[in-house]
């Protein structure tokens, strides 16, 4: 159960949150030892132990920030709380799949994820492949199950994989990868005016798109009007930016990466890029603050990647 | 507009399908030219020109089957004949993925499909991948279009999703083709208790599952009773399974692939293939048989890969 008073701390909240999140993707994912063993297995060491689950908190945040005191009130199984953590859960199948497809050899070719092999390095190309593949289907199975349509309502639960969709696919995540290939390629100048649009918009969509959704996602589960979908929009893109730009900044000055890559840094400078997380963090606590004392995790949220 | 008349002859009535198919998955995707240039043109190009959409045909004769008569009535745009379409050009859209990534190099390393550069050949591996995880994301989104929300009511509209991500995840297309590696590497002996247990397991996940889906979905849109949909499910399990054989007797006997390969035709032999050949189609066509005159397309489609 969260205690979703303002008075809980901020890791005890996370790792609240977290660990929901981890028993709603335990309860979605077959056991390791079902058949196919070897994707199943896959696609569990992909999913456990996670990261942050930072996708999922900002839903949960959203939603609380949308609700008010009636969040706690909302806190039973089966209330609009634990809808809040489906949704979540839902959203970081979707950011696992793609830390897979992304690690693979015609993609970054990357050996390790989270100090330890990457998934292909495992368990070979293919099944990492097909573990890819059935994460992101089952983000929306997820979201299908009769249990959230029941509880959520078959509308509501039908505006979470639209919402979801459209943030993973060609025009959000999918085609952020993309643009970022033909960045690197050097071939995005027919469709984009400068190399700075081409930066913007390859992290609007390759990483605000997803956080957008969590926060939206949060947003319908709590049955937020027009206006303050609206504001959740423009928090969680900018809490991505800023989000992808301290990693960019990390990058530059711990000079393990990025090498001609085109990136925040590489386009801005490093003090261009500090300016832009800076006003990207300003724009996402002003939204926050729209919320007024229920905005406060989405406050504490933001002044984490902050400080972390 | 589709005639579903019982006089249309199987040729035309395919072609008006596939039109309309067509159609839906034109309206669906982003135009080749929208950004990410590259990522779009992939995902056209291999959806377009698309084989014989035998699954949506399947979908589109069950939902015929459930609704006899009242198909016809229904053919008017936005109604449920429309809705028949979409469902099958969501089905459609997996296909499409999954043939992408059948294709990569860690996969079965295939150059050409239907007559031209696969899409890895055509495009690069890294488009491929996202063009594959782009149209498996688009076949959920256009589930939730807020217009077939409408118009085939929210609830039924998340038993169509449910129903896609289930054929699709990781205990049916996604698992049989984990299965399928699994067998080639001859490592399924923990798993399953037989070469012939693992060759059954495997194409009714592989194949079977969509063939099911799309016979369900279309279902589902024409309200078919459980009984009705438990006698779609064999029908289209069997229409899969039969599907598959006769792939894997004309592989056999033009001696062109498979070698080695544990398949239907290396397992029960030519003759054995044959027999388990006719028995699914025997078994399909009973099924048919149960929705009367209504079941007259699902006979036609049947006849049509006995006869192919």
């Amino acid at each position: 159960m969260s205690d979703s008073s303002p008075k809980t701390s901020l890791p005890a909240w996370l790792a609240q949150v977290s660990q929901m999140v981890d028993e709603a993707l335990d309860d979605l994912m077959p056991s390791g030892s079902a058949t196919p063993q070897a994707l199943h297995m896959a696609m569990r060491y992909s999913v456990f132990p996670g990261g942050k689950r930072l996708r999922p908190a900002l839903a949960v945040a959203a939603f609380e920030a949308v609700c008010g005191p009636r969040a706690t009130a909302d806190a039973a199984p089966g209330g609009r709380h634990a809808l809040a953590i489906r949704a979540g859960a839902a959203v970081e199948l979707i950011h696992c799949y793609s830390l897979i497809h992304d690690d693979l050899p015609c993609m970054d070719d990357d050996d390790m994820r989270r100090g330890r092999p990457s998934c292909h390095r495992a368990y070979g190309e293919a099944i990492a492949l097909l573990a890819g593949d059935a994460l992101l289907t089952l983000a929306f199975e997820s979201l299908a199950l009769p249990e959230l349509a029941e509880a959520a309502g078959a509308h509501r639960a039908g505006l979470l994989v639209g919402e979801l969709a459209r943030a993973a696919g060609s025009l959000g995540m999918a085609g952020g990868q993309a643009l970022e290939l033909a960045i690197s390629e050097q071939s995005w100048s027919g469709q984009l005016t400068s190399a700075a649009d081409a930066v913007r918009r390859m992290e609007s969509m390759k990483t605000g798109r997803l956080f957008e959704a969590a926060a939206r996602m949060g947003g319908i589960v709590g049955g937020a009007s027009e206006p303050e979908m609206d504001e959740l929009s423009r928090l969680a893109q900018s809490f991505g930016l800023a989000f992808q730009i301290r990693d960019d900044i990390e990058d530059a000055t711990a000079q393990d990466s990025g090498s001609g890559r085109l990136t925040a840094v590489s386009v801005w400078g490093l003090e261009g890029a500090r300016v832009r997380f800076d006003s990207s963090v300003a724009e996402a606590k002003r939204c926050a603050d729209l919320f007024g004392e229920a905005g406060f995790k989405l406050r504490n949220l933001i002044d984490l990647i902050s400080f972390a």
